[in-house]
């Protein structure tokens, strides 16, 4: 058995099997990192100066080319992460959706915010210039693929089809966990790069340990900003190395989240089960694996409900909404049983795995936690995937031949008062694990609010009857999140212009910026204004006839009209 | 004589006598540091929720109160800061003008980016959700008063008027230098919170040294963002501090700039006079004290032009245009001559004059360096400005009995070969100097700006018959900063929609934002996005309605009508 770390070739391993997957991926060194970066930089003199269609043709040329992939990607990726067919096909479709939405983005070209303010010369007591302005590329961006989003948010993933988007090259280096996914997508941008007679230094994709090459990309002069989703560790190592250097850079680093779900008193009396029901689904998702998987649930007991103790509620409870007595409880109930029938999940890898059994095994033993389903109390500090027992549903990871890295769900729940001194069960636990809080009152959840820190999300479900007296609660939530979700689920991040997928740290990196959705591009672009600029030396978009059709603000007002 | 650092008092200091003046201020704790903070939070809880039109009556307050001030605030800041009553009274006028200008916008609205993507409930695979977002006051917000700016980059300046517009509390660290002009803002805009019934924690003014006070602030974990103007070692501190915090925040760090200033062969041939006159001006404006100050000239010489050996010029050249030869010597000595005839000023403080005389006298000592005017090359490490020694006018400072922060302006020349090779000559001159690169073509010029690092401007000087040739460069040169100006002067920064003030590093911490113009206001303000929200529970902004009647983004389109 071999490992993808610290070495000079970087192996896939299959974590149904942890067999190594052939071929490797050179990883590569300090002189390669120096002239993928040259490149990039070269590059970026031709690129930048390409217009929103030229860049549409190429974004679109991409999504055709990774298309043509055809059933190899579905296979490689597979094998790779162990998604499965049907999640890594609607991943694809997402991936080239994504791609061609940026391409509409900037083919309409209003994205640039180009604002004119044109000259009074005779204003008093000085004459006013005209000066024009618009966003422009920033230069080379350095993308880190994801773990847990193979197409979506690694090679060819938001990141960096907003970058290209924006005018700038990419370099991404592949995760340790897909290289022949990362490979596969990589020739198939960089053929589309060469379709559309770009230079090659447009886009580059690199293997290697991220302490190492991930490193020294960021730590190099030539880049500009950087793209990363994962963990909050290595995130934090990223955004520490960029603001080190000589010339910081940004790090918009995406680092999960634990996404609060608050369950409002008459909602959990009256559709308690259907709420338990869904959110079983939204916890389990592609094994839990997802920024946005709801692992905090604040469920405020009805008024009048007489709250049963948490650790009397057997699993597999009714499944009729309980009115208000118990409504917690039998909600809790619900999840649970609905979670168990979901059965194991394999993981990306056997180190998302691990991870994951060594955090389900200390909710497990933590003080005043009661475990619902998936971890075995008696032994919670043997819970590591690698160990085929052949031990029954109810443990969290292990079982049987193919238990390299499998994991089982886990549900935990604990009291408010419990949970604000327990910095341990603030922390995410990346997999299909939840932890149900049990809250009196909107007191309750504000405390518990305090103590978790930024997430990308946070979901209300309640009623009208809950809202007349929670409204005050969506205006305390909202500070601390990057959306608001309303009797949904987290999972599932739509890719529109609307969307936010970023909060207040540690959800990320900077709190000012959304990483899906159209928004997602002003993360590579910056102001560039002109002042009584000669009209042929001026860029398309603020020249008066604004023979790109887009919307600006001239002197103050949104218009599309040429400058009179 | 008394310092104004390291005190438990802070005092003025009178730059043109040294003499201290009264009152002083109390420097702030640590317990009312965090008090101040505290108050801060509490009071954002309240501020966040003000409609625009609230936050607009509120800046228009400040405004009224400010003018108010009369001419005591002239009095005070010229005893302090030595600029002048008619600078003062202009820079009031800016400071007002700019509150009312961030007024207008919120008012309007539009600046929420707001945008709504509704929902597709039957769309295939997965329905599509309703999405709303719009951007929101970000938290409790730090201002750093800028000594060379102690009215429109100070308390009431466009940072604090970008940070409350946006909907937070803002807290300023006044500058040493101005601590008095600092207060008696500071009570002129807690008047109007007062005046409009807002609590008193929107705003508060706290002196004391940045290394105690300021850094005690920007490491509060209660404050959000940071607004600094000042020198790169201030900036690059805070930077680091805000860096290391548990939870990182973005310091908005503007840092100045040299500026280059480039002069292109036939506008030095045929109106190179011109050229110089002005750019003197610039140069000695308010003693040089402004971060567009420019501080290098990249002077291409005419071809054809026979370069004269510039230290074989003696100042005070021929008023006439020269043509083609000696086009760049000629220019050189009109411009010596025209900063000469400006005479001495008194800097902002001793600090500033004596860090001004140091570069100067290093300049003027440096290998390949020729000094114009301004340095006397045979003691050019005697040049401080707190020793009055009755030398004569080509001296940088220390002229007289008035000389506690007087200095001369000073312009020095240098092959591009010389000046690619000295790091010392790309540093920041604060204040009336210049160096003059003698350039062969755009060859020479691009080499330059590759040393040179980020820069807040650029400026060209050049007639259609350069540009022909010149294009180009103009597409290097605007990759290095954030505004690029032609035939006009850095100095002077028009606050308008359209500017960009700020530039890569290190002419500011981030080069994808600007601390002047509408546009600042996008550094304290993150989105949110409401996902299937309750319409009771929206904010005004995304309604269907559009109650606030602004532009948004629907379903993709630009549009101010309601949502049907």
């Amino acid at each position: 058995m071999s490992t993808n770390q610290n070495t000079d070739t970087i192996y896939g391993i299959n974590p149904k099997t942890g067999d190594r997957l052939d071929p490797g991926f050179p990883a590569a060194d300090a002189a390669r990192v120096d002239a993928l970066v040259a490149d990039a930089v070269a590059a970026y003199q031709r690129y930048r100066a390409t217009s929103g269609p030229d860049r549409a043709d190429l974004l679109r040329e991409i999504a055709m080319q990774i298309e043509a992939l055809g059933d190899e990607l579905i296979t490689v990726c597979d094998a790779e992460t162990a998604l499965g067919p049907v999640r890594i096909a609607s991943e694809r479709g997402r991936t080239v959706n994504q791609l061609r939405m940026f391409a509409d983005l900037v083919e309409e070209g209003s994205w640039v915010d180009a604002r004119i303010d044109t000259a009074i010369p005779d204003r008093k007591p000085l004459p006013k210039p005209d000066i024009r302005r618009m966003l422009a590329p920033v230069g080379p961006v350095v993308v880190f693929g994801a773990s847990n989003f193979p197409l979506a948010f690694s090679v060819a993933g938001g990141d960096s089809a907003s970058a290209l988007a924006a005018g700038n090259p990419v370099i991404v280096k592949a995760h340790g966990s897909h290289p022949g996914t990362s490979a596969l997508v990589g020739r198939a941008v960089s053929a589309a790069v060469a379709q559309c007679g770009l230079p090659a230094g447009v886009f580059a994709v690199v293997h290697g340990p991220g302490s190492v090459v991930g490193s020294a990309l960021v730590k190099h002069p030539g880049v500009r900003a950087v793209g990363f989703t994962g963990s909050r560790g290595g995130g934090r190592a990223l955004m520490d190395l960029a603001a080190a250097r000589k010339a910081p850079i940004p790090v918009y680093a995406e680092m999960g989240s634990i996404n609060p779900l608050i369950v409002l008193p008459h909602a959990v009396a009256h559709r308690g089960v259907a709420i338990a029901e869904g959110l079983a689904g939204s916890v389990c998702l592609g094994v839990g694996q997802f920024c946005t998987n709801p692992g905090l649930i604040l469920a405020v007991e009805p008024a009048g409900s007489e709250a049963a103790p948490a650790d009397s509620v057997s699993s597999g409870g009714a499944a009729a909404n309980p009115g208000t007595a118990g409504a917690t409880a039998a909600f809790v109930s619900r999840l649970a049983a609905t979670m168990e029938a979901q059965g194991p999940g394999v993981m990306l890898n056997r180190s998302i795995a691990s991870t994951y059994c060594e955090m389900v095994a200390r909710f497990a033993s933590a003080h005043g936690v009661v475990t619902h389903t998936g971890a075995r109390s008696q032994d919670a500090g043997g819970c590591a995937p690698s160990q085929p027992d052949g031990a029954g549903a109810t443990q969290a990871a292990g079982a049987g031949p193919d238990g390299y890295a499998t994991v089982h769900p886990a549900l935990f729940s604990v009291s408010a008062d419990v949970f604000v001194q327990s910095p341990l069960l603030a922390q995410e636990v990346f997999g299909p694990a939840t932890l149900v809080v049990r809250c009196a009152d909107a007191t309750d959840v504000t405390r518990c609010l305090a103590v978790i820190g930024g997430n990308l999300t946070a979901t209300f479900h309640g009623d009208d009857e809950d809202f007349a007296g929670y409204a005050d609660l969506v205006r305390v939530v909202e500070q601390t999140v990057g959306r608001v979700i309303f009797n949904g689920f987290p999972t599932g991040v739509e890719v529109c212009a609307s969307m936010t997928h970023g909060g207040p740290y540690p959800a990320s990196a900077s709190e000012f910026h959304t990483s899906v959705g159209t928004g997602a591009i002003l993360r590579f672009a910056r102001p560039v204004s002109y002042q009584n600029c000669p009209p042929p030396l001026l860029p398309a978009e603020p020249q008066d006839a604004n023979p790109r059709g887009i919307t600006r603000i001239v002197n103050g007002a949104y218009s599309r009209d040429p400058v009179a």
